[in-house]
């Protein structure tokens, strides 16, 4: 088969065998298949589409390119959370020890990623000592033996899938929902996750803008992973204003931890229980989604989550103290203040304009591998529901320049909308979505 | 700006500024942009369109990354004629140097095209010494002493349409209308031509297969004239059967002669005729359109038309004794006969299975650079309409192997169709576009 009447098959809106797709990624990744025939494939994927088959395809296609970690010879069901990205998302800081407390294995590869701040992996790296390269051997073990592990991603793992996301980036091919769907789930299966949750946000600040694109993506995902006999469910959930109070890397990292210790954002509870409470299930350590919850909020409450976020920082060698003393996170040098021109109650914080001067700060990366300022961040005072007065605090701003300050204030500042009304409160979790098995 | 927002732009479907697409070209000449990005965009393109400016800027910014022919010394106004391409089509052999034989200057370079046959350049290789590689001064003193000069495309014109035609093959991006009119008449305003007819052939043996895509090509194409100040008709005319009796090389100079020397088939006369008619007329040496088809039809008729193909021929190197003996073309080694195995009513002669078949004997390149074999070709006895009774002679086949011989007569037994009443004539010319100058 020729690529070129395969990118005119795919372009004229007819689907790919797996013959073909196998035979596409194979090409490309031994340098059989130049560039430009790929992107030109690509972008009749971006138009066309792909249906569930050809994304299950390209899915084990990708996951077939590299290594995979087999993760059979640990104990109970390994798991994985992925979020599809917003602003203020500290969820897996929380979630991820809160689960391992309540006995779910957690095996995680993170990326850096890009975004208007950094990743999991950038925000571990606050606490200092905290090592995010750990070795296969020492990563398996450190699962085995604390139950949780979270490192970098190795580029060993869906190399096929590190050379088309390089690709999609610079032809404006990114935003297509089943090479989101097979790229992401494609890390998810290659890292040997048994039970996935996935939080997929909807609104001004996340990928997918609106509920049914999200929908639509939720609904791939899950069908990839249960094609691919992987428990998988997706929460859809709000984007409209950042999650929680904090957003950056350091100040995320402190709001992570407060919530460890009981309080914390409700927002970020309640998200973080919700997600738990789905991986409690899948690893059959609940009954119900509703008792799972009970479990974990009892594990917040009596210290146990924070216990085992410390036992998981101190195996990775990080500084534990910093846990309890966030002055140990760094300070940043300089501190500035938005404060209200007018009153009303705040209805409008809008996550991108907020996530745009978290950038403008140097929180977070616009290309891939720049360097990004961890102590950079935004703490917001107030937020939609509330009632401001004219020159009250809504956020305090940390930087490390004068020049940045003010640009990323003035950004800000356009986050905020009032009205007279207080405006109706709109839920966090949208749609939960799962996949037969099949 | 950069390419890759200028592929979202288009991909969202928003008409890119002239100074993105000049950016465009001249970034993709001097290496500045890549293939794949280019590739992108050009699917993109075919996905979203071009609009009526855009397709002109990009008209104007292939014609500028090459030479151009200045023509403006000659006198009177140079016209030339371009095909889109057909079975059986040597309009060019006999046209050119009928409307010259009527005082119209005809400066044309034509390219070896892809096809079921050659093209113009191949069919007028096939007289002894004829030469289709004239130096441009040779080329324009030949337009100026004889009226009428014929060569090669050069690879200093239009380099960057060369370029984009590659990419495009191997990409499926080469059926755009966009893409296709800027292409070609690129080369009409890069030669310098001021009074342009297009042939748009519709039906099964074209490119473009049903009358509204052809449409939406020839207004693309006459407004591109139109906007760059050139006066520029398209005919839409008929494809479904081939044009004429003969389909090869050889073959179809032979049938052109004969057109020229007063008889032969009345289609390949009457598209001559019409075309010819909008050249005359645009370049004011008659009044009307039905004044210009009785002066050229008493040129066909009295010999002035076959005697300026003499003359034609002679200025460029060519032995004019083949024009009286066709022998001297050369002779095929092999002939074989098509038979009708039944009878009735022709009323399918499907132009594209009678190309395949002559591609099948070497008369066409399906690659380019491909060798041809001229002396390979069709010709039909019988056309649509035609009564046949079982066992008559439908067509003979000329070519240089038994092998290949045995293969196209298969695939040629396969355009035929019969009926027992006869079918209704159907136009050979089915629509005139003219696009005003602005």
């Amino acid at each position: 088969m020729s690529m070129v009447e395969m990118i005119h098959k795919k372009r004229d809106g007819s689907a790919l065998s797996q013959t073909e797709i196998q035979h596409f990624i194979a090409g490309y990744m031994v340098g059989e298949i130049p560039d430009y025939q790929v992107s030109a494939l690509l972008m009749a994927i971006y138009f066309s589409g792909m249906n569930r088959e050809e994304t299950v395809t390209l899915t084990e296609a990708l996951v077939a390119s590299g290594e995979t970690l087999d993760l059979s010879m640990l104990a109970g069901i390994v798991a994985d959370k992925h979020s599809t990205g917003g602003v203020g998302d500290k969820i897996s800081l929380v979630l991820l020890p809160l689960v391992a407390a309540a006995g779910v294995t957690i095996a995680k590869m993170s990326g850096r990623g890009l975004g208007h701040t950094g990743g999991t992996i950038d925000k571990l790296s606050c606490i200092p000592g905290f090592r995010t390269d750990l070795t296969r051997t020492e990563f398996l073990a450190q699962v085995r033996d604390v139950g949780i592990a979270i490192t970098g991603q190795t580029p060993q793992m869906t190399p096929a899938d590190g050379l088309l996301y390089a690709l999609r980036d610079v032809t404006a091919t990114v935003d297509s929902i089943p090479l989101i769907a097979s790229s992401i789930m494609s890390k998810k299966i290659a890292s040997g996750a048994q039970n996935i949750v996935l939080d997929v946000k909807v609104g001004s600040g996340a990928f997918m803008r609106d509920l049914a694109s999200a929908r639509e993506l939720a609904q791939m995902m899950t069908s990839i992973g249960a094609a691919l006999g992987r428990k998988t469910v997706a929460l859809l959930s709000a984007m409209e204003q950042p999650l929680g109070f904090a957003i950056g890397n350091h100040v995320e990292v402190i709001e992570a931890i407060e919530t460890l210790q009981g309080y914390g954002p409700a927002d970020v509870k309640a998200l973080s229980l919700a997600l738990g409470a789905e991986l409690l299930v899948n690893s059959k350590l609940a009954p119900s989604l509703a008792q799972a919850e009970e479990i974990l909020s009892a594990l917040l409450n009596d210290g146990s989550a924070l216990a085992m976020f410390r036992r998981f920082v101190a195996a990775q060698g990080g500084d534990t103290t910093a846990v309890d003393t966030p002055a140990k996170l760094g300070t940043p040098r300089n501190r500035g203040e938005l404060r209200a021109v007018a009153g009303g109650f705040l209805c409008e914080l809008d996550a991108l304009k907020v996530g745009q001067a978290a950038v403008l700060l140097g929180a977070g990366r616009e290309q891939k591998g720049a360097e990004i300022d961890l102590l950079a961040g935004i703490i917001l005072h107030k937020k939609i529901g509330d009632f401001v007065a004219a020159g009250e605090l809504l956020a305090e701003i940390f930087c490390n320049s004068d020049e940045k300050l003010a640009l990323a204030t003035t950004q800000l500042s356009s986050a905020y909308g009032y009205s007279e009304q207080q405006p109706p409160t709109s839920p966090l979790i949208l749609e939960r979505i799962e996949a037969e098995n099949i």
